[in-house]
């Protein structure tokens, strides 16, 4: 479904701009607390091997380059300018720079639109001279940028190590704190880190696509506060994914609802759990802290997946077993069930007092002789029940701990764990207790491309992010073809008719276009006089029935009075129409009435909601969730962006964190699971053959056992149409 | 209720053991490999002022220090042996170490009671031995133990800084992790390590008890795997935490309850959770994760308490305020709200782009001019709607980034904040960006007793600490006598009735108990033949009945077909006593059956459970919960262990995650939580006043709003009884 042109590299127009090949510096300065001279010490000391060219009107030279007074005066055509002059002087510099063919801008001062409307027309402006010109723009009011394999660093930020993490953030300051944490840590390295600012023309889904291109970067890392059109990111998204792993940190997880919401549905929208939802459908890892970014990037940078989520533990002491024990069921992962044989040759390796059940405790087996480790670490990873294998404990402090002499058995402990690496394709996670003073052989190991971590917490998320992004790539490897669905004649007449009559569906208007669909509704009738009542009766015999209003000025029906339930026979419909009508008049007199609908009770079973909306971010969202009491006391709920493969839909019942009750709780039977993810499907299609539906609401769908012949019942079902304004 | 005697330094024998006039080292050594080697090193380059006596029958002198042949050579008394001979040698060792008057030892050996049943004898002639002669054993199976103040260090670790944080730790490795990381933070020191192994004698409240004495500790840590006597360890900590800090990380939070359980309460109790609230409502603050320990105990010694969870927040950056909003929310913290004076006086400080509202973001203010961050930490400080202080962003960095000219403003912005500091009483927590660099302000704040933090995620696990503590201390203060309750001769006759036909108490004697002492239970009659019908009925009138059968034979009443509901008449009644009575004789033909219990159907409302049981390692527990389908699949349960106070009464009701079920969901009222607290404390009282009740189940409990005459309705209830044996 994705168009695969945009994957050639040299379609991105950021390869030109990270990669420049000479970079004007307009406002270069030899002031050290301006940016401008930040800057050019940047690239200087960087060793960037471009042309250099800063433009200053005062200055003939600046730290020993020549110096030009205009962009106009640079005699050859740099790709890139950096502007580092205030806000007002951006747009006609922007004009300057297309005229001389520089085809990328980065513009870091303030005051454009995030300031309010004066700024707003400045960007405006800006934006249209870029666009007239040519030049693309990163920015503005972006911390910069940088491109170490292209020694490229508009930030002069030192000490950085060059390696294989992407990261854009919106964050200066979280920049700031990952490049100090990588160099205190002293093993990490980064390929480009973007700043886009206010995304006023390059947005995070072009510089997602561009770290999905680079070659360099092997994980694609983002802060995000906020995306400007998440529909595209996500669309970037699943392409990149696919290709390497992208971790993303979203901010404001426990922002409200933007907005009071006019459905369920809608009021669990705009948030962060459903934006945390619809990044994993894409593919995406999740971090939720801000201090896992780093740890969980060069995880996933170095060791990109497993192929599923039973770990073995090898451990030296049974405290720090049992705290990675504990962390890996809460991250939802198990611990492997080492086969018998495996646990043969851990025994033949190990005293008689460690415990060769997984976890793996050696207990002392390993003091004088710590390399034992890596051959533990062998053995299970020869296990086909393993995907991952988590060493926790002091390797790396063997020679510190216990004595000198064991130095060099600990340097070939982990020549064995790098060669166990590369030769069994699972990925070892490292936990030492000596990580936070780097000894030797983990200095060795990080070198060789393991990590190594100082918290059992934070190689806990790596192993999960690994085998969360394992199960992704083997979902999407067997994704069936879920054909879509055409509009039928039917169905626009239903929808014509409401628009012509400016108005959203009658709840029997939108339960007919489920039927016309194959989505099984109840049996129920329109009745619009007392005088039907006898027909009505004799259809329905002996069942008790259901009786609402039907009219587009009630939406609450319950609270009109507008319900009566347990109706059997035709004198008590008679009296039920009475006194609907009665109540509906009271409730509010200028409503206009169409009558009632009749339908037979419902059986009580477990209460689910559906629901569908347009979020002005992320654009057509599935909602699933337990109904009732559920979804308004735990928000148990799952989201997904439309359209929805079968995975998807299957994924979204298994989210519920009251699995019991889908189950079969208190001696009920488990509900027919498989019917509920055909029903989800089948929304998911019939809301794409009908753009014009805004918002669906089906709340209670009861859902029953599999010897129910439905599997469903919708009880209530409410479509919301577009406005045509 | 407690002892106080136990609380004078004198009393405890372990300032003598810890702080030894003289140290015996049996099985000293001149092998590096040796514990008696690391112990002896450990000692002279420790500094240790006293006696330093190694015990080695094959050595005359152990690195310089005359050796001895054995302990009974030894000419002095040293307060203290340090065993490291192997298991079977200790037994007659301690009684050596007894007859010469040393008063305690340390046993490191492992082979005793963790190993099985020999182990076991071996460690019961130990204790024997250890009785017999006075002598007080750490261990054995102990990772030894560490007293800085008094330059006793038994485990050879480097790089350890003297400080105020003591650590028990039943692992070893984490003490090292704990250690290691300390040692690379550079800032945080210990008073004292203890390594309780077996808790043959000396156990985890002794222990807690000591560092409670103990004038160097500030703050008490603990790493536990099990309590033995969790009951002695509640009361250890309640005394304790009124003075300082108790950090407790309880490994095992996954693990499931122990045993298959009788009822509902048995199922979730000996669980982590139970653990957890216990220890809370004990005072002591319970850390979740590993990584967390440090930074908790750091904070939590160097500030001790906030008086409550209003934070205000200073930032130097949007994207980290964010993180730090996000973060305090998820803990339970709210944003203080700041006074209009507060805002005026920062508006005049700050550019005009800043937020004054909390977080403050000062947006730029502070760049040429770091110390206007400590100006912000001053005026949020006086304002009286703020409990602490949260300083986010680059402070100590500004010199690095900007210019190296700001590092005398930088270092006077951290001056500000010590004085400020003591001044204002209230606490400040410091996250820096540039904390994992250690830069020369970041150095004097922590010199100076202010912890920074290189991580958002544990700055706010300490604010919690501290707001909580803060609560605790508070709720303390303002304890209402909770006067107990004598058990009545009636009650005691329903006991002993039971308790003689070797039974526990059928429905209506439990009901009958709870009436007894002020516990409204609803009208109901015993029957015990269908004859008595027509006056039953007469009794109840028009109203809708219950029928159960009554049997000490049948617990699951439902199950049995031993309940019929909404029996109206004399005809109905008895229809159903034969039908249950047949039911109940085909469900169990030996059952003896003493009749059916009648009572009006009560009004459905919201259900909770009440439970209490005797936990083997806490004591007697009380549990509430919402009933039916929540504590089934949502596990959304509060304990406490018993007696419990009306705070602790109150507080397990709103520690209920699911709260709009109680206020009220779905056009529901809000349910009378005042009845609902009196409830639990008299069912606190009821269970102190009957020893032996062994567990009770009041399940379910209807809970009803204001409006109800009683508030409640004990639909079932259970009484479980003491077996003799």
């Amino acid at each position: 479904m994705q168009s695969i042109e945009g994957h050639l590299p040299s379609q991105s127009p950021l390869h030109a701009i990270l990669a420049p090949s000479g970079i004007a510096v307009v406002g270069a300065s030899s002031d050290p607390t301006k940016r401008g001279y930040k800057a050019m010490v940047g690239l200087i000391k960087g060793g960037y091997g471009g042309e250099i060219y800063p433009v200053n009107p005062k200055a003939t030279s600046i730290l020993g380059v020549k110096a030009f007074a205009s962009i106009s005066a640079i005699p050859g055509t740099p790709a890139l300018a950096l502007i580092c002059t205030p806000a007002a002087t951006v747009p006609d510099l922007i004009t300057e720079c297309g005229r001389l063919g520089i085809k990328g801008a980065v513009v870091l001062a303030s005051g454009f639109g995030e300031t309010g409307e004066a700024g707003a027309a400045l960007e405006a402006r800006m934006m249209a001279n870029a666009r007239a010109h040519g030049v693309r723009i990163i920015g503005p009011n972006t911390s910069g940028l940088f491109n170490l394999h292209h020694r490229v660093n508009l930030l002069a930020l030192d000490n950085l190590k060059t390696g294989d993490i992407g990261i854009v953030s919106q964050s200066g300051n979280m920049l700031l704190s990952l490049a100090l944490e990588a160099q205190h840590n002293g093993q990490v390295g980064f390929s480009t880190y973007i700043g886009p600012g206010n995304q006023a023309d390059i947005g995070f889904n072009d510089y997602l696509r561009y770290l999905g291109e680079d070659e360099h970067t092997r994980v694609a890392t983002l802060y995000v506060e906020g995306f400007r059109d998440g529909r595209q990111f996500l669309d970037a998204a699943r392409e990149v994914t696919t290709m390497k792993p992208v971790v993303v940190y979203k901010s404001g997880s426990t922002e409200q609802g933007q907005k009071a919401a006019s459905s369920h549905t809608g009021a669990l929208a705009g948030s962060y759990r459903m934006t945390v939802d619809l990044l994993r459908q894409a593919g995406v890892s999740v971090v939720q802290y801000s201090d896992e970014i780093l740890p969980v990037a060069e995880g996933l940078g170095r060791l990109q997946k497993s192929e599923g989520k039973r770990v073995a533990v090898i451990a030296d002491g049974g405290g720090q077993a049992t705290i990675a024990a504990d962390r890996l069921a809460e991250a939802g992962l198990t611990l492997a069930t080492l086969s018998r044989d495996t646990q043969v040759k851990l025994e033949a390796l190990l005293l008689p007092q460690a415990s060769t059940l997984n976890p793996v405790d050696v207990a002392g087996s390993s003091d004088a002789n710590p390399s034992l480790l890596a051959e533990c670490m062998a053995v299970v990873a020869a296990d086909a029940n393993v995907d991952s294998v988590f060493l926790v404990g002091m390797f790396g402090g063997y020679s510190l701990r216990f004595a000198e002499s064991l130095l060099g058995d600990e340097m070939r402990g982990a020549e064995s764990m790098i060669e166990l690496a590369h030769s069994s394709g699972k990925p070892l996670v490292i936990y030492s207790l000596y990580a936070p003073i780097n000894p030797p052989a983990l200095s060795r190991l990080h070198e060789a491309g393991l990590p190594v971590y100082a918290s059992i917490e934070h190689a806990v998320r790596v192993l999960a992010a690994l085998g969360e992004r394992g199960e992704y790539l083997a979902k999407c490897a067997v994704q069936p073809a879920n054909l879509p669905m055409q509009a039928s004649r039917n169905g626009q007449a239903i929808l014509t008719n409401a628009k012509e009559q400016k108005r959203n569906l009658l709840e029997f208007e939108a339960k007919g276009l489920l039927a016309e669909h194959g989505i099984h509704v109840p049996d129920e009738r329109w009745v619009q006089g007392s005088d039907e009542m006898e027909e009505v009766a004799r259809h329905f015999g002996e069942q008790p029935l259901a009786m609402k209003v039907v009219s587009k000025d009630i939406l609450h029906k319950s609270d009109a009075g507008g319900v009566k339930l347990g109706l059997v026979g035709e004198a008590a419909l008679r009296d039920a129409y009475k006194t609907i009508v009665a109540n509906a008049q009271y409730y509010d007199p200028g409503a206009r009435l169409e009558g009632v609908l009749v339908t037979p009770m419902v059986e009580k079973a477990v209460e689910v909601i559906i629901g569908m909306l347009r979020d002005p971010v992320f654009g057509p969202v599935l909602m699933f969730g337990l109904g009732g009491v559920f979804v308004e006391v735990w928000e148990d709920v799952a989201f997904r962006s439309l359209p929805i493969t079968q995975a998807d839909a299957e994924s979204m019942v298994s989210q519920i964190k009251a699995q019991k009750v889908l189950e079969g709780v208190r001696g009920a039977q488990a509900v027919n699971k498989q019917a509920l993810v055909l029903l989800l499907m089948r929304i998911s299609k019939l809301v794409d053959a009908y753009p014009s539906i805004r918002e669906l609401d089906l709340n209670p769908v009861m859902v029953y056992p599999e010897s129910h012949p439905h599997g469903y019942a919708i009880v209530d079902a409410r479509i919301i149409l577009e406005r045509e304004e």
